[in-house]
């Protein structure tokens, strides 16, 4: 196996479909509200996408069987006037720059093959502190876009991030615009200490106005609330700890959840 | 040299041959078995794999001469209703990510056109300390396999190994799904630590019992017993150390052996 | 997207153009002089290119789009008697070393096909200390050109820089020279601490003389003025700071600009 | 430029050529060699071999032209029944482990075409102190080559080195066996700190013998001198050194000369 490999499973007609991306990445947030939407829409899975730029792993189930990591596409069929979706999740992003390339142009392809207009691909923030008004902060490669979303209450500051937007996110907006596709980035702001439902939850609620599909949010309303007693709990140690390990407490938060 | 290079030294025809995958990896355990088995059944080499993605280097003999590093495929034909086996040894795995890959398919292109239904991976699996009562550990790439297995005493625990299972051993199961071919992983419970003959013990009995082909445990045995003495040595001295230094031992127990 | 993809977007006769290279690297001396130039002769864009070997990135601009990092051609019709220009600029080298001499093919595929006998690659000389008396180093693929530079106040000092010249000012120079056209690298001396407009200043001083084109120099100028009073700034820090704690500033140095 | 690139630079007939190469490595011991065969012989260069491979660097001449990073390949007609031989030298070996099998097999086609029968692969092993008596230990591909350098004093020992072989000077026998090419690695012991000339002697000795090729020694005996001197005085700044600061010294040496 050296080349990315696509399985199509499934023929789904649709019709002009809107892709949304949400693969892990920062405090998870695009992968947790991709996910969401796959469940609670019930989509359908049509495509499975493996790739020597993937770690070279498989992922052990409940029942003992193993699933080879992979990226997966899955399809919507809008009801009463909604839009058509293609929604693509997964285990991982490359491992590799070139894979980041490789994976976004086959990303891309099936985009333009399926007749996609349009993508939002979802992420997460990282500002390094705890997040009090969770707010989504947006780019976009057409300036159009830019004004749309600010009408539905995306943030646009002035160069920022600062450090642009890595990986997949960022390349489905900068090779989309060389094949005429617009896309947009939406970013739930977070601390990028631990998985974030409650970013997600922000980012949900704007994807779903854009693209006037209503989602059931109560799944992930769930999980932030059992992150947020995880968050108080930490905190309360933290404080406890302080007057003998002012630094300490930050490191234990990375990433749990 | 830019590509993976299958030198085929022998035909033997082979009947159904179910694949035995024993190379490099946690505790020595896997390659230990496959080595093991080469030698007590007399399996005969009829392949030798060379790959840009293995270390660039070469091993020296006792005699002085070199011998490049490879993987090799050994042919066993069943005796007395025995199956036919093909086993894969050999001194390294990929050092890169995307080498696991092209060489699995490499693996899994000879697998399928030698007839293979079955495969066996063989590896070890790291706990960090030393390991009482020896268990094996499995993950399968089908419901059935984890049943039959669980029958021969292999444990499955709920999204155990944790972290996946990484390399060959766990490519041969996730892309192996791909082309229809049932594979199970065997892992030796292991400190992680030591080359551990020992576990291998078990791995060997498991396999043995599974295959339906007897295979003579002493070679094995004794290296057990030898690496017995030398970990109780090593724990006297740790003993005899802490007083003045607690963390240390652990450090120079890694891979001797 | 797995190869450089070059983008045309527009056909500009030019006769037997020089070709100016000015990509980020120490002090972003050779980015500035090529921006600069780029902008005080309102040169015109006429290509981009698109790279797997560039970091997987967009950059967010001050409109809230966004623009995949990329290297830029552009060109120059030179007038009374001043030669055709081409202008090598953009957000960043290579990030891998088979990319730096990917590039660099493409690069010099691109010099043949338009017609390039000199080329001119530019970057700074970091010497790690501030720099009083501003100088230009250079080296050449033809001895001849070193005569010539040295009749401009450039100077070649024996076997300098001795770590040899790194990425692609360095390799337009050898590999240009396998297809016969001669190339001069012209380093401003600098910190290398720092972004460096006033040795930046320097090199476009020499520049401009080879080439036989005025170029404005106040832009440069003014940002050489600005970065005067923060190294000034950070100097009296430095000073105040040194009964305490002798080796600091430094750090506080690195690419402030 | 993303292919290994052989530009030949002139046709020399040549009857049976043994091939030597000595390419940077441990002490540089087998670039010294390889270089001063070239000298003394005065051999002349047919062929450069450039590589993405190798660092994307041009190194900088006296006389301020550069020279982009390369191997080359010389070619002796012997006199006087002397052996024709091709000497491979250069600046780097790979800088990536791929890059090590793509040019070892570039080498070996070439070596193949020209009509090699044997190759010998000079280096340096390094022990981690100074070398008192200096001796050449010997790796090869064939156990009649084994037995013909014992002859000539090389000594070979139980799997030494315990590490293998590594880089070209190990691959041109490892994958030189598949080729049918007799090959045989002579390394000279050395501390591995400094660049050492009195191990390339050592090591110039033996092959002169094994090639039967006369070549004069005083160059490398007079760099020999010189490395003693600048040796002996470490010595003595590290013995005056060691009551204050035990550990010392040894960190000064690496790869002075």
């Amino acid at each position: 196996m050296k080349e990315t490999l696509v399985r199509r499973l499934k023929e789904v007609p649709l019709r002009d479909p809107i892709m949304v991306e949400g693969l892990p990445g920062v405090g998870h947030v695009g992968k947790l509200v991709a996910d969401h939407i796959v469940e609670e829409l019930k989509a359908e899975k049509i495509m499975e996408i493996y790739s020597p730029h993937f770690p070279p792993q498989v992922m052990v189930k409940e029942d003992g069987t193993v699933r080879q990591v992979r990226n997966e596409v899955y399809a919507y069929k809008g009801k009463d006037g909604e839009p058509d979706l293609l929604i693509l999740v997964g285990d991982y992003q490359s491992a590799t720059n070139e894979g980041h390339y490789e994976l976004t142009g086959v990303f891309l392809d099936l985009a333009q093959e399926m007749g996609v207009k349009r993508i939002y691909t979802l992420g997460g923030y990282g500002i390094g502190q705890f997040v009090d008004k969770p707010t989504v902060l947006g780019a976009a490669n057409d300036l159009a876009l830019v004004e749309e979303m600010k009408g539905l209450g995306v943030v646009f500051q002035e160069n920022e991030p600062g450090g642009g937007i890595v990986g997949v996110s960022g390349l489905l907006l900068g090779l989309g615009r060389l094949k005429e596709i617009d896309a947009v980035c939406l970013m739930g702001v977070t601390s990028g200490y631990l998985v974030d439902p409650k970013s997600a939850q922000e980012v949900l609620k704007v994807l779903s106005k854009a693209l006037k599909v209503s989602v059931g949010m109560q799944a992930l309303a769930d999980r932030a609330k059992e992150m947020e007693k995880i968050i108080s709990k930490l905190q309360e140690m933290e404080k406890a700890q302080m007057p003998y390990e002012c630094a300490g407490g930050e490191e234990d938060l990375r990433y749990i959840g």
